[in-house]
């Protein structure tokens, strides 16, 4: 418990865990305040998510090598999962297409485009290793291509929509088995292509293990319960902001969810450490598109109010496409300046420009406004 | 003979050729049972393709570099060729297009991904000349960039319709110049950028000139006449098995044509001579896209109930997108390993489980299903 | 005076200047022989071309690094950008859009593959710098990006249309904030990475300052003047020709604006400096999609009939894409041989059959024929 404090009084990002009871308080005495409860709620996520990654991170540095990189690959994007998971069970289908798609975007584009911006204007040109690199990206490629796949069918040949669901099951199949292969590539056969990534991946020390997993086992139950509130009220606080549901999915949730590794990346990259940037943007993307996107698939057959598949609004697909062409492109030069993170993170401006401006509810079927409710009553 | 007979005992891939009497016998016997045929021309098919291929490189080796390489490169896709003029002859457009599109992804994802991955099994770290693949990969991306630019063009203006057929002829005879510099380039002025790949392509002593000559042209007469066979049947076995026409097309005949060179290529990767391998996917499907397809197009106009267009259905155009970009980029790199084998596999198998998945008749014109009725019948 | 005088006797290209007095002759005699004025027009605009050029070079040089290479930055696609404004007054949105995207393709696809073809004719395999071009294309691929995304997601999504122009001024903006961020880049923070292309640029030696501002001044006028004949008789020239307005902003426009810079690039390439027409191609192409288009919107709002959007019709956003997609994989490589020219230049040659092929009046909205009618007449 010492441990939890003191990390609590260096990490000023920590001490937006003021705002965690704050949330249930205000749930319980203003429960129509939904932009207010919003706001406390992502207010709150932030600080959960740096704990729970940190949480996560000491019980693998305690667990040996193997599990211990098992639990960091399965486990490093957990809240990403866990607010997935809320919205899934809320049948709000269209937010959970958007978090996914958005989780990969945000990783390879805001993550990687200010790190090479903020490592840039600290190093003139900033050098990485192109081998690592390009197997990862290689990887990611393979990944985002088959997730997005279906929906490019689907979209290319009109005739195609029958077929999405029975396709999305074997597809979130074939993609847990590759993740499967693709952990026992990494931690096994080929650990040293990943091994300087992995290696002090934080400055800080491992807690205890007993403090790790109580940490983990409570906090993983704070963000559920905070995930609620966040996905009840983040609807109606979305119709107040004139924001989209595409880009709350997109664009909010997933740099709430993704705070913890960007701290992590952007220290990487100031540090010169560009590898270790590159590292968490390429591995994250993958682990999203690989095991959260195929699992919320399949738990949807459990727990939401209809399955859900793996068919991306069209929009979506495209930015998917383009953020890992382009991410593939730059990290395989292996060199990086300032403005290249200017012109990553001008594409991002542009696709949460085009999600802000996107109509919020029209008409089409095909439009990302539409999903949640067509999907959700759809039965 | 006697090196046919010689070649045939070592070769456990030859004893398919028993299948070939069969398939004829059956043939007169019980000319209802489509099944059956089909799957007894499949297993001829098999073997006539791996004595075809030793046939032609017995013949290049004995009349000099520059004949013998332009008959490798002419007549190395003779058994896609012929079984794609049967289907043309029949009217069988859809079949002859997806046989197209299916031979340049598959030789690019089924024959590198395998080679990537079995050679990965052998050997950690596999590495291979990036010089010439990228030289080979550019060539590729170029090829078939321009083999599709019709059709996306034409599913992105919705006016391009009328003017696809005269674009058609055009570009046919532009691929087919492009074709003969391309010889010229890697047979007189830069023939040292493809060696590697082209000596000791097979471990296998070559066949005397006569008996090469000989068995050239009958196994041709005996591929047409199978392909015959298997053109027929191949309709109605494909609606027994529940297979769509764009998966028998993709996939089935793709495999069958390309058995040969994929166990070249399977071979060399084992050997860890990558180079091998990846020479051979990318100028087998450059060779498709540059000279087997524009052929086909051409020799429409003398043979096929109506003239056959260059538009492939929009599935197949992002499909030979998807496969062409992924591995322009993974020769780039220079290395592999087996996990980078399984995810190009995994890329494979996602195209066949849509293709098989799609419904086989359907209403929407555009649909793959359709194309091979809506064109015999168009006039 | 004496240095112009003896910079037209040495250049061939300036002995077209004769035909700027013909234009203006022609129109005041003729003004209703539009294909007349149509050939004059073009022959007439390319000295004048080659003629700003050089003066804005001469200025460059007397003025000091940094506000010599703002001024080329700036005024390097002067002549794109008056034919350009021309059109615009006159509301030919159809013609900008074309000349734009065409400035684009043809920077990279004609002025590259024509450099490649030509430098491997007389060079067996050339080098090229790879860090700089990566760079350089990196750039590319990302303003580019940019500029067709709102096309993409429109086109991928119909319920976007709504929002485009709202879009296009965001992105207007945003690319020019880039655009400015990037000269800092290579003027200041950087310019060691895009020194190499800058110096000796041209073997020509430099007017002095006041020979240059004038030539600069009056040069500026006369374009300026024969764009007006040149955009009015061009809409019914091409009809004659058989053109459409497509084919003319995308090839004619774009051939006859660049033809300084090719002259410029094919030389380099001769003389195996491919770095150079790497960087002129690549970096002529930049300064169209961050520079010459957002303008070019922002301006509609100023002098235009009705403001203009970034929406560019989808061939010509797939013709976009597969250029600076293929351009970035090819100049990556870092070598280059005749035949990489030869497959360049034929996808090249592939868009211009398809633009000439397009019906050039059609009843579908989005077909590139329409757009100067339904866009110029809109109010």
């Amino acid at each position: 418990m010492r441990e939890l404090l003191q990390e609590v009084r260096h990490n000023p990002l920590l001490w937006l865990l003021a705002f965690v009871p704050v949330v249930f308080a205000a749930q319980t005495l203003r429960p129509e305040a939904s932009v207010l409860l919003f706001v406390l709620s992502v207010l709150a996520i932030v600080p959960l998510a740096a704990l729970l990654s940190h949480a996560t991170e000491s019980v693998a540095a305690k667990t040996g090598d193997s599990v211990g990189g098992l639990l960091n690959a399965t486990l490093g994007n957990l809240t990403e999962l866990i607010i997935a998971l809320t919205a899934l069970r809320a049948g709000e289908y269209m937010l959970v297409k958007a978090s996914v798609a958005g989780a990969i975007v945000t990783n390879v584009l805001f993550l990687l485009g200010m790190s090479f911006f903020l490592g840039g204007l600290k190093h003139h040109i900033q050098e990485f290793n192109r081998a690592g690199a390009r197997l990862q990206a290689g990887l990611l490629l393979l990944a985002t291509v088959t997730l997005i796949l279906p929906s490019a069918i689907a979209k290319a040949d009109s005739s195609a929509g029958a077929m999405v669901s029975r396709l999305s099951v074997g597809m979130s199949v074939l993609l847990i088995v590759a993740y499967a292969l693709g952990m026992w590539f990494s931690l096994k056969t080929h650990r040293e292509v990943f091994a300087s990534a992995e290696s002090g991946e934080t400055g800080e020390a491992p807690w205890p293990l007993g403090v790790a997993l109580v940490t983990l086992a409570g906090v993983t139950v704070l963000v559920a319960l905070v995930s609620e509130v966040f996905v009840e009220s983040v609807q109606k606080a979305a119709l107040v902001f004139g924001m989209t549901p595409a880009f709350v999915g997109f664009i909010v949730v997933a740099l709430v969810g993704g705070a913890a590794e960007m701290a992590s990346a952007f220290a990487g990259a100031r540090r010169n450490r560009l590898d270790l940037s590159v590292s968490i943007a390429l591995g994250s993307a993958s682990q999203i598109a690989l095991f959260v996107a195929p699992v919320l698939v399949l738990v949807s057959y459990l727990v939401g109010p209809t399955p859900m598949d793996l068919l991306f609004w069209p929009g979506a697909v495209v930015m998917i496409l383009v953020a890992t062409v382009v991410t593939a492109f730059l990290t395989s030069s292996g060199r990086s300046a300032w403005f290249v993170g200017v012109l990553v993170l001008m594409v991002y401006v542009t696709f949460a420009m085009t999600l802000y401006l996107l109509p919020p509810r029209t008409a089409g079927p095909g439009s990302p406004g539409t999903h949640a409710v067509s999907e959700g009553t759809r039965r």
